[in-house]
Formats: structure tokens, C-alpha cells, sequence
């Protein structure tokens, strides 16, 4: 349930109306608009509460909410939430591109790919450091080594930067190390890592499952808000289908279906969502063109020989620049800012 | 297989290598291009034939196609076909769009939208006479009286018309008073009505099957090819998969995907690819970011009360309107021109 | 909406409500079984008319149906309907096997397969002479020729015969040599098909379309009945998911769903529904004893080489003797009857 | 890649291929049937290794393995896994019944559940202590309580039980209190957590992932086993599709499925399978006709008021034993044994 207040109502009436509901062993959200606020309950309301609520001073209305998910709901929280990073605003207006390579091969290979995302216009460096495998026998990824190594390419290039976290207990080294935290589409529904960074401040991409419903999906992001973390931004990345030609299907509807259930931002992934090169730049822009707040893209200097074996999804450096030259005219079409470097010596060079 | 040739080969030489074909009892497929000529075999080729073309004056290369569709493949057709329908191009430079309502109702109902349909920039009226229904007893549609009315509709208008056509026998009197026939996504493989249409020379607008695959979809066409029909657009509407919030999974990926397969336009239609009006304009932007040559579009003056109860993913006029404008902007950002009219007097006043 | 009255209830009061329904402009569907009679109402009924049937003398109830099928339901009819086709009963409570190649292909290779089908205990000899096919160039059937081989295979051997029907036009030549009419799964939705069988009164067989739900297979089956062909079996072939090791994933829960839902009999196609050899004695076992009314069986002498390429889903002559004889067994536990020859010296000398 | 050699091969050429294998950094596996002997290699072979090793004294043959799981292969070992808990034999020609409720809500709950499955013949006792639930506000379980309450209860009737583990720090408590570990579908690629189960040697239920394929379910055991723990049994429990009247789609063939491609015992759990009542004594029977080795079954004393909202798909206590009579005449037919209880005066009276 919501109560909805006139974003002028006195502050004594706010108190006054959280602590009637508090004192009923119920939870309390509140939300501050511009023209409204929001204060949300979670937890089992009595109807005699609700008409209590609705005769209190400050009031305009209380509202029920079916849906399971409450936090995550733009119900509780009409205005977009913008996560901020090292000065990096994600869903505000500025779009946000995140790219570099499937896994942190060594040293000199992130140095050389963080150095192509910065000159690009890209602002997030992407990287593995712990790679989910399906089989026991695959490379697993460089570790703690690699979290280091992309954590000196950030640095260097003057780039935030994100890496997956696979399990609870490197919940803290990953912090340590990187500036945003990925939870991979088979993590999803891991609860246990997802209330582990419930505790933490660190803004979370969280990957949809890739057979999960929208519903599950913001289930699994309120997880890590009813922890206390409110930086969450959401990922589509691609379901699961019939058709095997894609690696998955990339779900563009995602994209406008979550920002109408939800404030959170929201990330497109053309790379996994698609599996082929190819299509990388055709869903890039067709995920802006659907509004989403950012995307990640795998870009790769040397795709062949990738050592995940995802180089087939990698753009080259050169396609990866020109994209994100094409989204420069783009973004502004669907009321977003994006900008290229105006001398982008480095990559041509 | 194919035969490559430059296109500059001369006419005998081509003649020849054509009679050489033909001699073995195979099909020839000719294809003109700007730089290079394709001769398509169809059949099954002994590779002593394969070696002997090889040698003749003329012949470039001899490649194996190992695609069980032919006329379809873009190695058969390197250039982008352009269907041209009373002075609309579809495939070419030009986005086309396409409105109306699900169902023709009624001689002031299409004649309105038709009028709104054409003030917002779009050249083709859609409107189903004959309606694929669920069940026996829901409204099968208004028949041929529903396609005169939209006959009369579109050439008061200026508009090209569509249709859907839902059996062979009915096939001529549909394509006497529509100029694009429509097969539907639960017809894709109804081979029957594709050899008909195949025996016509009348522009098909395919719907792919709501769980086809690409080359699934890419094989029906063929049949109409095959048929001596070269007129044939393929049409993404959304595929079945677990997530039940949208009507459908709209696949955008099918776009790039196939013109990259086929040389074929390539339609979306963002209405029945995700059911929900609020989705419409994201998805229909995303589509012609994805490089879509054209739309299909639900839009109805009374969506509430539509005849089909498919008013849910119809937009209003004055949204349909305010969309078109938004891809004149567009367009252009992926090599296509669309313009809507000046004066968009009719809409507003 | 049903009324529901005694079985010992007058004739007279039967007509009485029968003709107080009539008047309304409603159509009728009376079921008698051994307990009650359901009068069925189809088409709008106003709340005036439910409230005076109510009232009636007879009427133990008035029950409103939200199904979008009627006929169908096992609320309008709840007696299993049993199929008669000279001398088998189809939904009593005999278990039917129906076997035989994918496409008859000579007169001879159909001939040796009713032999052996009728020596194994099968009592219907499958075989399509109109073969639906993804592409053109694929062999599509031996037609005509082939529905008489396979009547004549028929006759000799004393089989039922079952073949597909793809378009409305074929509907009475292969009624006129074969006893069983099906319709493929591509074809659910060819409602014009449909209808056109609703006219006969031939037993139909209707596949499930792969990606149909129960809702939509039911309904298809009601274009039928619709019509006044009450003589519909349903048929489970397996739907297209995500898992491409099977050709398709045999969803065994249709058969008690449906047999739930609906009176209708429901056979299993484990051939199709598992498109790989090994499967298909596992998944005929599992078929009866979810409680299938009977099975629908590729076998082929020669399943390397059979016409279509669907020979890997075929069994050999052996296998199925083998499996029938386990069918012996396994059917009386869940309440059927299914013998085989006493003495099958045909299959094994 | 695989090296066979006969059974009464002398030991010291066993040892002699191994020292060879060893030598070049490989991992050995050692599968010895009653007819051959079969050593597998884990790593990366060269060819030069393959020619020296089928020259070996008592080499029989040298075969190249394409799977990407090993030890979890039928080719790695020919021969069944049969798995030994407390008496009971997972895998061998006993099937095996586990019955219980969704959630342990109190002591007195468990142990009358406990006492019900005893009677009807059941071997093994299920309940949830730990619960995974799609959103935070959902009760989650009872916990170490709830484990102590199960095990008392097991302990009692004689029962072996199995509980779900959700995250690897609580292995260890689990592994304490009850005799069988589930990982459930949402983890079946938590691949911390199959590391840690690798770790002991406790036996492990691993439920496949709900859009996971038999390739990756497969690979997901093969974790297990890489870590050293050979006691797993897979479970199919449905997966998700386009069908919705059913909560999943229970997937029959992955029982013979996984019964070729590998020697690990198969579960069939019909209660999510279906998330129907009604539907579980069809689908159970079925799944015993596949060829299962056992079955995990839903009941419950009370099921309207269960606490996890299940209640739904669980059966009553009399309907459970009702439905394992009918398995103790079922399973003979495919080779198994099953026997309730001769006197199973606990239930009735």
C-alpha cells in the first residue's frame, strides 16, 4: 500500500502519518517527487489502517499494490532513480556506454581495450574476473589478478569501472576493486548474493535471468533494496527462445515494459542478447531507440583468440568507435545526451 | 549452387552457361546486379557440372549454396529486392508505414481512419475484411463487403491497401480489391495458400509464424518465390516464449537477421508484437533503429469499442500522428527518408 | 451457459426448455448420460433467460460457462465421447494403436508395413500421401496414388486407415479412401480446414499445432464440433521449446488436461513428439500410462531410407512388435484392454 | 577421450596405462564393469598419446569423447551409478519413492507427514527447511529449527531424508541433519555451491535448471563430480514454456534421455512438473513407465493452509498411498521393484 502526499505538505504531518503506520510493525518507504511524496509500506496492511490513513491531515490518497515487488516499484517511487559513480549519472539523461572485453586476459590487454572505451566515448570499462562456465573444464578466469589489473586500466583511463560477482563471500574483494557490480543472468535468483549486496552502498547491474518474467526479475531487484541498497540498474541481456540462430533473444520490450513498473535504470546487452557480431550494432541502436539508459558492449582487440570463446559476439575496436559515433545522433532523438570525443586521436592514431 | 559472373560477362556467354543448366534438367534463376551476375540452380547438381561451369567463358565462381532455401538467399539475389506498388517503394531508400485499424467495421470507420492514416504521413491503409479467430464464435470479420469499403477508402485517400487473405479461394477476389495481400502468422505454412499466391504476381506481405524459425520463415517464402512470385515482403509480429506480460516477444533481431539472410524487405509490427498500446511507439522506433524497411501499425478512433477486442494495442490517432513525425526525424540517422505532410491540416483541425 | 437436468427427467420438459432456449435465438446441444442430460446454450444468454430457466420444471441447475469453447468441454458433454470406425472404438475403453510409415511410398513397402502392423495387434495403418514440408523442393507425397495403396493396404490386412489432409479441397477424396482424417500440426489454425471438416462426418484426428496452448487446441477442435462433425480426437505430437536434443518436447500432461477439459479422445505421437528412435518405446509407455486413449507410431521397414528423412524417428518392425507386446501388459493397470495376436507368426517367420 | 580395456585385463597393465596417462599432467577416472574396464581422461590430449596408448598391453580400444562433461557421461562409465543411503538403493532396480511436504512448518506437522509416507511404503522423507522464494517478503523457511525438526522425524519412522541446500556456508549444517542434499532449479548453476557439494561425499539431488538443457544439466553434475563426490542423482522437474495452465512442463524424455547420455540415477519430481493436483498420479505413473528411478512427491496433511502456498500442487495423504499401490504393480513391468507396506493399517485406520 501507498499513501500519497502533496509534495508541500508540512514535514510535522509526514512524521506524523510514518509514525501511525510504524507503530503498527510495519516497514516504511518514503519517496520525495517534485510534485508528490510517496511513502510506501511493506508488510500486511489492516484495512482499518488504510481508512485511518486516508482521514489523516496531508493525505490526498491511499492506494493498494498488488504487485509482490514494492521498492522496486515505480508505485513506491514515481521519480527515475539516477545511480551517480565517479561523476558517471546513470538514468539520468545521459546515456552510458560500458564496454571492453568478455574476461581480463592479462595486463596489457585491458590497459590497451580501456584505453579504445575511453578514447571511443565510452565511460564504464566492462571486464570478467570471475567467469560463470558452464562446464567445470573452461577457463574460469584471471581472479583477484584480473579484478587488479582492470582496476589500474579504470584508473589510467579515467574510467569507471564494473565486473561480475559470482558468489557471496567476494562480495568484498569485488568491492574493493571494482566501482559497479554485475550479477550474471544465472545469478539471478542466487538470494543469497543478492541479500549480500542488499548490504553493501554499491551500485548493482543486475542481469535478467534468462528465462526469468519481468515480475521475477523485479523480485530479485527488491532483494537488494529491502537490504538497504538502493543502487540497482537492470539488465536485459537476452531470453531463452525457440529460435537458435541468436544466441539468445534479445527482449527490447524489456526496456519500456521495466521503466513503466519500475524507476531503476535500465542496460541493454546486444552482445549476449544476440551472441553475433554482426548484430551488435543494429540492436545497439535499436536498445537506444527503446530508451534504454546504457548499454554494455563486449569489444575486444584480438576476438579470435579471446580466451572465453565469446570473441564471436566481440566487436572489433574500430566498429565499436563507430557505433558510438552513430549513437551520438541518435541519443538526442529519444531525449538523451551523448557525446564522443571531439579529438579521438586515440583510436585512429 | 550458384554461377557468378561479372556484369559485364556478354549476353551469349551468359545464354550459354544457362543452356549448359537447363540442359541437365535444373531450374535457372537469373539475378542482375550492378557489379556482378548470379545464376541460381535449383535442383540437384552432379559435380561434374560444377566443374565444368567452372571453366566456361565467363564464370567468375561456382559457389555451393547449402541453404535448403533458394530464391530467398541473398546469395541468389545479392541486390535488395524493391517491390513497387503504385508509387510506393517498398525495400528501397524509403521507410513506409502502414496504418488502420484491426478490422474493417464499417464505410465511415475506414473512410475516417484512412483520411488520418494518410494526414500523419503514411502510405498504406491496413484493415482485415476476412479475420483468423481463436474460436468459432467470435466476429470472423466483414468479408468482401469490409474489402470494398476499404477499396474505396484507400483510393479516396491515396492509399495503397492491404489486406489479410486467409484461404486459396479467396485469394482473387482479395487480390482484385487490395494491392498487398497479407498471409497471417497462423497461415505461414499453410502451403496451399502459398503456392496460390505464388501463382499471382501480386505483392505478399508474409507474417511470420508466431514460433517460426528464420529459416523456417525464410522456406515459406520460398514456396511463393518458387511459384514465379519475386514480390514478397517478410514481416516480424512477435514470437510465442514464456514471458506472458507481452502478447508476444517482439524479435527485432529478425531484422537485421534477415535482410542479411535475404534480400527481401523487411516489415515490423510492433501492435501484435507486444499487445500493449504504451508499448507501440518505443517498439515501432526500435524497429526502424534495427533497420526495418517499413511498419504495420494498429491505429483506431475508438479503440475501446473495436470489433476484434485487439483495441488494447491500437493506438489513437493523434498518438499515430505524433509517432510519424518522431521517424521523420529518424529515418534519416539510418539511410532511409520518410517525410510526413506539410500540412497536417486533416489530423488537427 | 449448461442447465443441467435428471436423467429420468420427462421428455416433454426436455423439449420444454429446449424450445424456451430456441426462442431466444440460441443454438442447442443436448448430451444424455447415464445420470443427467446437459443442455448446452450457445451464444449470448441475458440474465432474465438464465434466471426463468432456473425456474423450469426438470432443471436441477443452471451453470454458466466461462470457456470460449463449448462443445468441447466436458461441462457441455460429460460422457467420454467414443469414436466408432468399423469395428474400433476409439476413447472406451480399448487402447488403439495406430502405425506405419511417414509417407506411403509404393504399393509394396505400404503393403509389407500393414502386415506387420496388423501381426503386431495395431488396428490402424498409418500413412501420409499429402505430406506437408518446410521447403519446396522437398518430396511432398505420393498424392492420390498413394491414398489408394494405402486403402488397399488397408482392406487386405482388415486396418483402419488414417491419412493427412493439408487443404479443404482434398477433404473428400481422402475421405473417400481413407477412414481417418488428420490434420497436421502446421494446419491447427487453418480454420477453413477446419470448417470444412466440420461438414463431414468422418473421424478427424487433430494434431496439436507445436505451439499451440490447450486453450487455442480446444478451440480449434470446436470449429469442428462447431459445424457438426462430433467425431474429434485430439493429438499430443509435442511442442517447440528451448531443448533441441528432442525434435520437439512430448508434453504428456496434455493428456490428462485434456482428457479433464474435454470428452474428447486423446492419443499420443511419440514419434514426433521425440523425433529420435531410442525415445519412443519409453514414451509410448509413459503415454498409457498418463492415459492416453491410444498412440499414433511411425514404423518402416527401411527407415535408412525412407523418403521423407523422418526414418531416425521410425521404429523397426521388431521394435514394434516388441513394444506392443509390453503395451499388453501395461494397459490393464490403468484401465484399458489392448491384446495383441495370439499367435503373430506373421511378424517373426 | 577414453581408453577401454577388457575386465580381466591383469592389474599391472591398468596401472601401466595410468602411469602413462598421469605422466603428461592428465586426470585419471577409473569406471571398471563387469565386462571392461574404461579409463577416462580429463585434460587436453594430444595424439601422439592416443597412438602410444592403443598400443599398450590390454588396451582394446582408444576413444575420442566430444562432450564437455566427463565423468558425468555413460562413455566415462558404462555401468548404472546406484547410490546407497542408509539401505536404500537410488539407481539399482528398487525405485524409489520421497514424499513430504513443500516447507517443515512444525514438529508435529513433519512427523505425522513422516508417519503417512512410512505407511505408504515411501523411502525417503522431503521438506524444506530453507526455502528459496521468488521475492523477499515470502516466508522463508523455518531453518536449522526445521532441519532438526526433520531429522527427529526421519529418525523416528525409519525414513532416510533430503532437504535443500541454497548456499554453500550452509552445506556443512545441512549435511549434519539430513542424508540427502537438493540443490534446487534456481541454482542448478550456482557453481560455488556444486564446488563446495563436490567437496563431501554426501548424495546430491540436483534439480534441473528450468530452462536448462540436458548439455548444461549434465555439465552442472559434472561439478559435483569433478570436485571428487560421485553420489548424484539428477531430477527432472519441468520446464518453463509457453504453456501456463501447468506450471511447468514436465520434460519425460529427459528420463531416457539422461539415462543414455549418462550412468547417474533420474528422479522425476511430477509436483512441480505440473503445479497441479490433479495431474500428479498421471504424470507419476508416467514418469515410472519412462523408466525413473524414483520419484519426489508433494503431500501434505492439510494443504489449503500450507505456509509456502504450494498447497496447490500436493497430494492428500490417502491419495499418496493410493497412488504408490498402483506403482507396486507398475514398476515391475520396466524392471523395477517397489512394495508397500503389507500392513499398512498407519494409513487407513
Amino acid at each position: 500500500m501507498i499513501v500519497i502526499a502533496n509534495s508541500r505538505t508540512p514535514e510535522e504531518q509526514i512524521q506524523d502519518i510514518i509514525q501511525v503506520i510504524e507503530r503498527e510493525g510495519l516497514q516504511v518507504h518514503v519517496s520525495r517527487g517534485e510534485d508528490r511524496i510517496v511513502i510506501g509500506l511493506i508488510g500486511s496492511v489492516e484495512p482499518r489502517l488504510a481508512d485511518h490513513l486516508r482521514q489523516m491531515n496531508g493525505v490526498e490518497n491511499v492506494v493498494k499494490i498488488s504487485k509482490s515487488y514494492k521498492l522496486a516499484s515505480r508505485d513506491f517511487h514515481p521519480d527515475n532513480t539516477v545511480i551517480s559513480v565517479k561523476g558517471v549519472q546513470i538514468g539520468g539523461g545521459e546515456l552510458v556506454v560500458m564496454g571492453g572485453p568478455c574476461a581480463v586476459e592479462n595486463a596489457q590487454q585491458i590497459d590497451e581495450i580501456a584505453g579504445l572505451v575511453k578514447a571511443a566515448g565510452g565511460q564504464v570499462l566492462r571486464g570478467g574476473a570471475f567467469k560463470p562456465r558452464t562446464g567445470p573444464y573452461s577457463f574460469q578466469g584471471t581472479g583477484v589478478e584480473g579484478l587488479i589489473m582492470m582496476a589500474e586500466a579504470g584508473h589510467k583511463h579515467g574510467l569507471v569501472t564494473i565486473t561480475e560477482v559470482m558468489t557471496p563471500e567476494y562480495v568484498d574483494i569485488c568491492a574493493e576493486y571494482a566501482d559497479i557490480l554485475q550479477v550474471g543472468t544465472r545469478n539471478m535468483q542466487n538470494f543469497d548474493l543478492l541479500r549480500k549486496l542488499g548490504e553493501t552502498d554499491k551500485p548493482v547491474l543486475l542481469k535478467r535471468g534468462f528465462s526469468a518474467t519481468y515480475d521475477e526479475f523485479l523480485n530479485a531487484a527488491e532483494y537488494i533494496l529491502a537490504g538497504g541498497n538502493p543502487n540497482v540498474m537492470l539488465c536485459e541481456r537476452g531470453i531463452r527462445t525457440f529460435e537458435s540462430y541468436t544466441r539468445n533473444t534479445l527482449d527490447l520490450s524489456a526496456i519500456p515494459v521495466l521503466q513503466n513498473l519500475s524507476h531503476l535504470p535500465v542496460i541493454s546487452d546486444p552482445s549476449h542478447g544476440t551472441g553475433r557480431r554482426e548484430l551488435v550494432a543494429p540492436m545497439t541502436k535499436a536498445s537506444v531507440a527503446a530508451g534504454a539508459d546504457g548499454l554494455i558492449i563486449e569489444m575486444h582487440t584480438d576476438p579470435d583468440n579471446s580466451m572465453t570463446g565469446d570473441g564471436v559476439q566481440s566487436l572489433f575496436p574500430d566498429q565499436f568507435a563507430e557505433l558510438l559515433q552513430d549513437l551520438e545522433k541518435l541519443a538526442p532523438l529519444v531525449g538523451k545526451s551523448f557525446a564522443t570525443p571531439k579529438s579521438p586521436a586515440g583510436i585512429l592514431s
